[in-house]
């Protein structure tokens, strides 16, 4: 194994064949990069432990490693992350691949105790998967923001604009934050939709800016439970999606005082819980 | 707890407020069902062993429980296969939610030691995901079939047709199975895009009809890394996306001899690996 230090890129440059009307055109096209991220954590007196394995667009790696470790409850406090690093064990062979959060102390107990270990859990469903999240600490968002419809009828084209892999490539989820007057406070893309808004909430973490009360979380896709759960992890109180939403999405916002939108396109959106932040008129009726 | 069987159905019925151009309207509004599953795996002599917990829609449970460990190099011969059944286990408030598969013995080793485990591996890469897959004894597909342009692009309209829940909710994704002569062999949805072509697997290899040489899958979203993986364990010569596919995908259809298409829309398509099964005028200019 040779030590490579050659940084993923974003995106991969391919010769494909275009079929337009049964007829054939051989050029070069981008595709969004997708290759494995390893994350791991180590603390003072422990050696380094694996957490996860997730496929992702090269790019913000750092963001997402936090990110996923702060919307799994696994990171609570920015003065918890020592520093965050690319592995340089001697014999690695793809540098860039793995990624280590260096920590003060251990895990958070309970939660961590989910990896490693397969669940033993008899009788899952989506109610106790809500109630684990309330064990795990998570409490109801705090009111407000309201926005304007018009404003809120901007954002997928403004999170779109933001979108520099996806106009190359065609094929990337996004996720951005943005405030209730429509500004754009970050965006984040990635072939996982998931890891997307991981390298949103990761950012904000290391910058000291969670919760993130008073914003909205924006994402190209649909909104599901694991989308609604991160966003109540870093204190959003307003997620709207493009795509639609799906039961156990509407039944976390409801429970969490979180305000979901889905289908938002055009001039049209659909209020799935707490509609006082999205009114329109006529919406006391 | 309460012994509950009540069976979770497919779509939820919310109450919500569609907003147009400003104006609120109340309304009555279906959204596709998400709901853990666990999938359990049991073989005389030996405890039931819980492997992964994944958010689904339910329906076609059980194909997604073993089109799962079919897709993960789990299992490989129906003959393996005792029962499939929900869990019946006194005290389980979810009896829906939790599927065992009863095999005839112990899961296959090597691959067997990734659930429960933490991954060791230290300096993972795309490359090395392609190495592992070949590790674990999948090999090139089949040569074969032609699809003609008319055809192909005829697919993606009939699996919309096939999928009763998106029409219905408008959030769910799409796998299908197809013929080169563009006739639907079996279309499954899912809010969890996995999931879908799992449940296809499941189908297919329960009635023996695996490996699923000489046909088609037909995915309404992106083709990703796992997508494609999963098609390659169930033998699928020609993956066709609607959306865009990842670098890592393109280069294990590149890799197995596989056909992998994206941007299947209208009359066009974008050919990314393998063109011989995607051929149209012109195509060896």
């Amino acid at each position: 194994m040779t030590l490579s230090d050659r940084r993923p890129k974003s995106t991969a440059r391919v010769r494909v064949r275009e079929v337009d009307s049964g007829t054939v055109r051989q050029r070069e096209d981008l595709v969004a990069t997708e290759e494995p991220l390893e994350i791991r954590v180590a603390w003072p007196g422990a050696s380094p432990r694996s957490l996860v394995v997730t496929m992702r667009t090269p790019g913000a790696d750092f963001d997402l490693a936090v990110g996923f470790l702060v919307s799994e409850g696994l990171l609570t406090h920015p003065d918890g992350v020592v520093q965050v690093r690319y592995c340089t064990d001697p014999g690695v062979e793809q540098t860039y691949n793995v990624v280590t959060v260096d920590l003060t102390g251990p895990l958070r107990g309970p939660v961590a105790a989910r990896y490693g270990a397969a669940s033993a859990a008899c009788g899952i469903c989506g109610k106790q998967s809500l109630d684990e999240l309330e064990l795990s600490g998570l409490h109801s968002v705090a009111p407000g923001p309201v926005v304007d419809p018009v404003t809120l009828c901007a954002l997928p084209d403004r999170l779109r604009a933001a979108q520099s892999l996806f106009s190359r490539t065609g094929g990337l989820h996004a996720a951005g934050v943005f405030t209730p007057e429509g500004e754009l406070v970050c965006a984040r893309e990635d072939v996982g939709r998931h890891n997307a808004v991981d390298k949103l909430i990761g950012w904000a973490f290391l910058r000291r800016r969670l919760p993130l009360a008073g914003h909205l979380l924006v994402v190209s896709g649909r909104a599901g439970f694991e989308i609604c759960q991160k966003a109540l992890a870093a204190g959003v109180p307003f997620v709207a999606a493009v795509g639609a939403p799906s039961s156990l999405a509407v039944d976390l916002c409801d429970r969490f005082g979180m305000t979901l939108v889905g289908f938002l396109r055009g001039a049209r959106y659909v209020v799935y819980t707490h509609p006082d932040r999205a009114a329109g008129r006529g919406v006391n009726q």
